[in-house]
């Protein structure tokens, strides 16, 4: 027989697939505010307060009256102190008050000025070693007097109460992937408690007889042939990145029944089968009628460089393995479908598939709706002309410039690129570039996060 | 007197100032590779084989010798078979061997060709259902002929030893961050451990009577000027993210004695002491009084928008507490001054100047050698015509297009920015920004990992 090229499945196509299988998990976790970092939102967070609380001195100064400071160098009793934390009492006409940066603004003030337009007359020094707290005698000489430096607009350095979130407003999203930043945001309006997804359960495994774990066979007694295994290292630490629970199965034998049983036994508690190696056509593998023996599996051929062999499937739940018993619902059992994804051996096809396939299908395991990330438009500052038929994601890293240059060797055997480079550029079929071309870049920092 | 502008220092002068005291941390961990994500390496990974050890095909094909196939069509005996992980015999002239990806070409074979220019003929299926390992008797009918269809030239397909990493080279330098790619390049070459760069330990707390913890009171309780604490949330978060172990010392209230024990106490066993608010010129404070105690504190008004106000100093060695008795040298102790580093309450000031110098700082501490990230060239989407004397920040986000767009509130009051946002740009003091420039982007993706 002939071997012909297979129909290459063109990656968008591959990637909506996907994404259709993908529906989100139905388990929901609450967990304090204060871990949940990299989790995912379950539920929109609504402020129940406006932010800031009330009108604030945005400044530290002197809080006024704009009608007492008709021109500069106006000279103002200094009749309260407000630091922040503390109220104010109402402002008497012709006075000012103290105020430190985030205070409350008292009522009657309608602007402040910075400190640095102000000039303190006399009495006590008003900054940090006056006495604590608001004054509340009408009377306090301590404080001393102020002159004004500059004619005050109404409203100057005065924050509104609200102006930064109003009660009611939703500050975050179902299906945001939390970050330091939305945590803090999430504090902001006391919560302490979030409502996030579940983790996806992660079972991986490699197949490959070739393959030996690094620390069982020094190099020196590596038989002729042998190499050591590199993909689960990194595939086991993006899947922690994505906020996964990782179960490691190690090296599957590259036998029908070992590959069953793993698959079968996998199955029952997990979200997902990941696996490198064995997806290649024609190649020494049991993935596939294993696979097939208790679900169903898709081998595809996908119109990327480096990454076309990738599979996706599943195990159906009448045939997952487990426990004796048919409980269902057990907090850690499941039902439904266990998906299974077969990356290529290749390391940097397994490295730039999980990157640009299996995250996506994780996040939007986990409920994230934007799951793919966004490329930046940046100037190649390299040429290549090799352009090819596939889809190619090259290797590049930015420069002192803001530019990308190209890691000289783009074959995919090899890990180094993945680790000299900081990003990749996602070049169109056919498409060559040219130096100072506008490309398409997306950084490892977001690819890996 | 008159309250003048203090002088402000430039950003970078602010950054070599704070690495010229971030010695790296003397003590090492030796974790597994398995374990290592995040962690920097403190010293050079070798690479104690070839990678690939040996001549090893690129594709599923045939190897065979060159001079056997001088025009396409020809016919050769497939007298053997090599699948990966196993290692075939030396090549008779004449003959082909089935070969598979990632497998060892027999000595004599000069070429392998793709499967798809060839075209298997007679005997059982040379692919996947053919019997497994590699033939060693010269005739064997079972594996059949077959006739290449293209012309090949010498060394096509094959990989050559230590054609990706030579035996005795430098694979990941000392000082380099691992990400998931550096532990899979690490295992590639067999190595199950590194040797890695302690992890700093960090003390947080914040400062400020105003602020009440999430959880503590629900807003309708909340006492007026009070407002939640939201720093530490994506302080911890961050440090976390950088390796950090982090202690949190909670709020502490804003009084000398109970500054004064709390930095004494922390600095016993700390490399850091990381607070936010009491750093403002004339703040409500105590923070600067009581690390002057014991030890420096230098106030520092940063040339940048948001985040002027920031603090670096230390708490000498000699003033440190801790347990009673003076033995030294402890697995938990430690010997040289603590470092402290003040940051401003408000939550954007904070936020950006972690990531712009408390970050490169903390990495530094870990032998880091690359601590500036790199900015990418993008296109401004927007115009920003309020050009800033001071060095200033932008958060924005990507388009579609891969340009930037600008959050319309720019103040540094709400953290909504930060989330809202992709990342910031870096606007050099007084000067504006029209649409279609380029500019200096950075993303939240690597600021805040």
């Amino acid at each position: 027989m002939t071997m012909k090229h297979p129909p290459l499945k063109p990656f968008d196509e591959a990637l909506a697939e996907l994404l259709a299988r993908a529906t989100p998990l139905p388990g929901r976790d609450t967990v304090a505010t204060w871990d949940a970092d990299g989790r995912v939102l379950a539920a929109d967070a609504v402020s129940p307060l406006h932010v800031p609380p009330q009108d604030n001195s945005a400044m530290d100064g002197y809080a006024l009256r704009c009608a007492d400071v008709p021109a500069a160098g106006t000279v103002l009793r200094v009749a309260q102190r407000i630091a922040a934390g503390s109220s104010g009492q109402p402002l008497q006409p012709g006075t000012a008050a103290r105020i430190f940066t985030g205070a409350p603004v008292p009522p009657g003030a309608d602007a402040v000025v910075m400190q640095e337009n102000c000039e303190a007359l006399s009495g006590a020094d008003a900054g940090a070693s006056a006495s604590v707290g608001a004054s509340d005698t009408p009377d306090a000489p301590a404080l001393g007097r102020v002159r004004i430096h500059t004619v005050p607009q109404p409203g100057q350095a005065i924050r509104r109460a609200g102006e930064d979130i109003t009660r009611g407003a939703v500050v975050l999203r179902a299906g945001t992937r939390l970050t330091p930043a939305a945590l803090g945001l999430a504090a902001s309006i006391g919560m302490d408690k979030l409502q996030v997804v579940q983790r996806p359960r992660v079972a991986l495994f490699s197949t490959g007889d070739e393959l030996v774990m690094p620390g069982e066979l020094p190099p020196e007694r590596m038989p002729p042939g042998a190499i050591y295994n590199s993909n689960r290292f990194f595939l086991r630490a993006l899947l922690q990145r994505l906020g996964c629970h990782v179960t490691d199965l190690g090296i599957v034998p590259d036998q029908r029944e070992a590959t069953v049983a793993a698959l079968r036994t996998a199955s029952a508690q997990h979200d997902l089968i990941l696996t490198s190696g064995g997806v290649s056509v024609g190649e020494e593998d049991h993935v596939k009628p294993a696979v097939q023996a208790l679900g169903r599996l898709d081998l595809w051929q996908i119109a990327i460089k480096p990454g076309k062999p990738f599979a996706y499937g599943h195990i159906d739940a009448a045939t997952q393995g487990g426990t004796a018993g048919g409980t269902a619902g057990g907090v850690a059992g499941k039902s439904g479908p266990t998906h299974f994804i077969g990356l290529p051996g290749n390391p940097v096809s397994s490295l730039i598939t999980f990157m640009l396939l299996v995250r996506p299908f994780v996040l939007r395991l986990q409920g994230v709706a934007d799951v793919l990330p966004r490329f930046i438009g940046a100037a190649a500052h390299f040429d290549w002309r090799k352009a090819d038929q596939r889809r190619e994601f090259l290797r590049v890293r930015r420069n002192a410039q803001g530019g990308l240059e190209l890691f000289a060797n783009q074959g995919s055997g090899v890990l180094t690129s993945t680790v000299w480079a900081d990003g990749i550029v996602d070049v169109p079929p056919g498409q060559p570039i040219a130096r100072g071309d506008t490309v398409r870049y997306l950084p490892f920092a977001e690819l890996m996060a």
